[in-house]
């Protein structure tokens, strides 16, 4: 079984767009973990030292992958 | 099916980690397509259009997510 994490601070609108990420991820092939690392501080010298230095980014197999996503501000507006 | 497409310039070490990328995306639901817009000069306006800024970028659904992969300084010298 390979491995994705995918660490955020919870800003609404990047979870909600992130979770399409997590949705197209082959769940048959990896186990999906999401980390909070506002809610969850302990794990940010995990997320450190997989060489993460931004959120959201997705691990994966131990690749770090930073993602920009970029909320719109027309849908911080809604 | 759902659509998939990530956006390149051809950089082999970023080629090689968004593999894993797209070896990830379940294909049972997505369709898959990878364009190279160096070679592919062609499409870069249907990218720009999709709302693509930089490469690499995956597109999911018509969702842009901006990749910052980086590569290592290392990796480039092997």
């Amino acid at each position: 079984m390979s491995n994705a994490i995918f660490y955020h601070a919870g800003c609404p609108v990047c979870v909600g767009a992130e979770q399409m990420l997590i949705d197209a991820i082959n769940q048959a092939k990896y186990s999906i973990e999401s980390v909070h690392l506002g809610q969850q501080p302990g794990r940010i010298g995990e997320a450190e030292s997989a060489g993460i230095k931004s959120v959201p980014a997705l691990l994966l197999n131990g690749q770090v992958f930073h993602i920009n996503f970029g909320a719109a501000l027309a849908d911080l507006k809604s």
